[in-house]
């Protein structure tokens, strides 16, 4: 299949730590059809050659195994050139028009990983030159709005010129190979749908959490915040991946029309909840594996006095038949205590205690994303029994099975990116976001943005290094239950 | 707590085997209550030293950490004394008698490791002798009688000196780790009794198999086979474990009362299920592991036209609301491909398939009982993905969740004799059979025995060192599923 990928902003961070490194290794792994191109496109004044050795020595940068030797990254390096272009000017796009009509191709991607800004101007210059031809796909790279009137400009200004299915809006998080694993687990396996309710499920947990703090990107930080920058986007699309109804098939649109549905069932917000449910923070200086941080508020490119949220915790519920009164609580941060991403489904405790059991535990599965990617579950046995005990009278102990991906798939395991770009280069939507999820999404996440705006306390502060403000932890525990790292 | 723990046939095989061996970790492990006595009975000339000494010397025999290191052996050993006795005469009990009359004691245990053609006598001599007392307990070993008139005589003549709560009767499966585990497993977790039950599970298969032929037991095993030997007791109890209700506590009692009204829902043979859905096999020459073994007719102490049964393969099913309908295999037997024991718990396949999955495969829990003690887990997974497949089209794999449980609670392990030794001294009844259990359990298996003495075609040969006649294979593939080892 003669594919051209064009990279907008193909000199920037993005395309060299994350899109080539993925598309070398799917060109490792022979998934890259044959016959390709890949075009960056910038600013800068470079030949196709000076381009493959700015790729080439940023590729030193990759860490471990995914840096290739010099043979390897030469085979692989021809397929790349490169464009200059000012993306802001009409007249640059004829620059591209040329390159791409250098040959005959199945399949043009238009990569745009720019400033937001630019999207609606470059899907205007791409049909003024002709560019947006049935084979062409588009990829849009977050945040696509900051708002849902903005998200709506966007996907009109850019559904004007593509129709929906060219339309590819990433989430990375939904390349996971973890998150690929929850549809596969939930309906590939006859075990878990019948325990996937509220009858049995007491409440499910979304951590994503950082280490990091805001490092260089302050200013953009600034204008963002953690709801829109984690929340908005990756924990609904994981909060929408555990909770949709099985779908009758594994095609795009029948996906996202569950996920659909699941965001249009979340509860909608009250001025209640929004002061009881949705606890903000904000870093401030701390420690973190025994060195000194600055808070969020020293931070470069950050006001002194800003009340940009840099965790958020919040507590929701889906109004349907399924999951009627199960709370579902999402979490995310950065300068936390470690950087991790799982989902937690903590099932009721026994119905009734024929053994005893340590206080306060039941049974639950863990899905971690990252940095390990598994499942883990999480049972009682009977171990030691303590002299006296015999055998009726024995505390239960907790055992748990583990499931580590990457030890059973080993190399064979597909990273995000490569996926993602797999799959934009094979037409499949079923990974990416629909137009319609995405301002569902929004519709639901102004009201907390609105709330905040009107909130004279701002967000709490938290040292850096620790699990967040403690009314994250005390909001849980309204509940009667506790967040993973506290049991 | 003072105790004294008789061992009738006190020098025969069971007790320094096993009995011995399991006493002495208990005293290890510091959970063998102090002030007791261990005391020998036989027809040897004895001295308590001599009795010391003789055990020592089989201890010798004893494999691995379970040898003890002079010392520790002589500290335990202090423990151990002797009575000569010869069982079947009534002036013999008064040596007994006289020793038991040395000290106080809280209880007395007569555990009857003995032929059970004496169990009548020694119960009515130890009566006659007023050594029946409240504080004594009396142990029973199988075989408990050859058919249900048998077993009921023995359980009346017991009955009739001791009271139901003071008599244990053994059954080891039921001491081994992993079996107490499955109550643990299906009573301390909220996981599983949802899906335990005819909705989601398709089939049970319980597989107990033997590398080893009948040795030097070809005499006694002619007028048992592997249906009163293995089925009638370990793999009926292990169904009961399988299948029960949740009991209203971990008591004895309520555990029992569930165990037995398993046995009564048992499917009452027909005509047709006789002669369709029981197998039974006699191993021919064959072999195992690269060396060739004789055929069981050729095995000492064996007719040469036995028609005793060395492997049973049946099916059944339990008629109450939890099971109806739901296929339940049992399979054992002796020379076999290999030495395992463990149980099957086979779900039913996705209702809808949107995935890929590999033919004929479906979730499994596998509870391991021997020679590894643990849990299996299998489902699918997406594992790698084929070039062209992408995310959405990808074929399942199949992964299994472990728990090994010696790895985790390691040397913190009670052995089968060890826990059940020590639930007689504690006075525990949970893992023995109590007598309409045993009763209920021949009731169901004397219509075989009967079939079988009717049926003049006999047991199928196989070879030695396989899975037994292919009829089992057949006999299960009507049903449209195999036996684990054939998938």
């Amino acid at each position: 299949m003669a594919f051209d990928l064009v990279f907008f902003g193909g000199t920037g961070d993005l395309v060299w730590r994350k899109l080539m490194p993925a598309l070398f290794q799917a060109y490792r792994h022979d998934t890259l059809p044959e016959g390709g191109r890949i075009i960056g496109v910038g600013r800068d004044d470079l030949t196709d050659e000076q381009y493959r050795q700015q790729i080439q020595s940023r590729f030193e940068q990759v860490e471990g195994d995914k840096r290739p030797n010099p043979e390897e990254f030469a085979r692989f390096a021809s397929l790349l050139c490169y464009v200059r272009m000012d993306l802001s000017k009409p007249e640059s796009y004829a620059a591209l028009s040329a390159r791409l009509a250098e040959r005959e191709t199945d399949t043009v991607v238009m990569y745009l990983s720019t400033a937001p800004s630019l999207f609606t101007t470059v899907c205007e210059q791409l049909a003024a030159n002709g560019l947006n031809t049935a084979k062409t796909r588009i990829v849009l790279e977050k945040p696509l709005g900051h708002d849902l009137a903005s998200n709506r400009s966007i996907n009109e200004a850019v559904g004007k010129v593509f129709k929906e299915q060219q339309i590819f809006r990433i989430d990375h998080y939904l390349g996971k190979p973890a998150v690929q694993n929850l549809f596969a687990m939930r309906f590939g396996n006859a075990l878990f749908e019948p325990l996937w309710r509220r009858e049995h499920i007491a409440n499910i947990q979304i951590t994503m959490s950082e280490e990091l703090g805001v490092e260089k990107r302050g200013g953009f930080y600034e204008t963002t915040g953690a709801l829109r920058d984690m929340v908005q986007n990756h924990a609904l699309q994981l909060l929408c991946a555990i909770a949709m109804e099985p779908p009758i098939n594994a095609h795009a649109d029948a996906i996202r029309d569950e996920k659909l549905k699941v965001l249009r069932a979340l509860k909608r917000w009250t001025p209640e909840t929004l002061s009881q449910h949705v606890i903000r923070g904000q870093y401030s200086a701390g420690n973190v594996f025994g060195h000194a941080v600055p808070g969020y508020r020293e931070e470069q490119g950050v006001s002194p006095s800003s009340s940009t949220e840099t965790f958020v915790a919040l507590r929701t519920e889906i109004a349907n038949w399924r999951w009627a009164g199960v709370p579902f609580y999402i979490r995310t941060g950065k300068r936390m205590a470690s950087r991790e991403a799982h989902i937690e489904i903590n099932f009721r405790q026994t119905p009734h205690e024929i053994f005893k059991s340590p206080v306060g535990h039941a049974n639950k599965l863990v899905i971690h994303l990252q940095p390990k990617d598994g499942l883990e579950l999480h049972l009682f046995a009977q171990g030691q029994s303590k002299r006296g005990e015999g055998s009726g009278g024995a505390t239960l102990s907790p055992v748990h099975l583990d499931l580590d991906f990457d030890k059973r798939f080993g190399s064979q395991r597909v990273g995000a990116y490569e996926r993602l770009l797999l799959d934009v280069l094979d037409g499949r939507l079923n990974l990416f976001v629909r137009s319609d999820e995405q301002e569902e999404a929004w519709r639901w996440v102004e009201p907390i943005l609105q709330h905040w705006k009107n909130d004279s306390i701002g967000p709490r502060p938290y040292a850096a290094g620790t699990w967040g403000p403690s009314a994250s932890s005390a909001m849980i525990a309204r509940d009667g239950f506790c967040w993973s790292e506290e049991i």
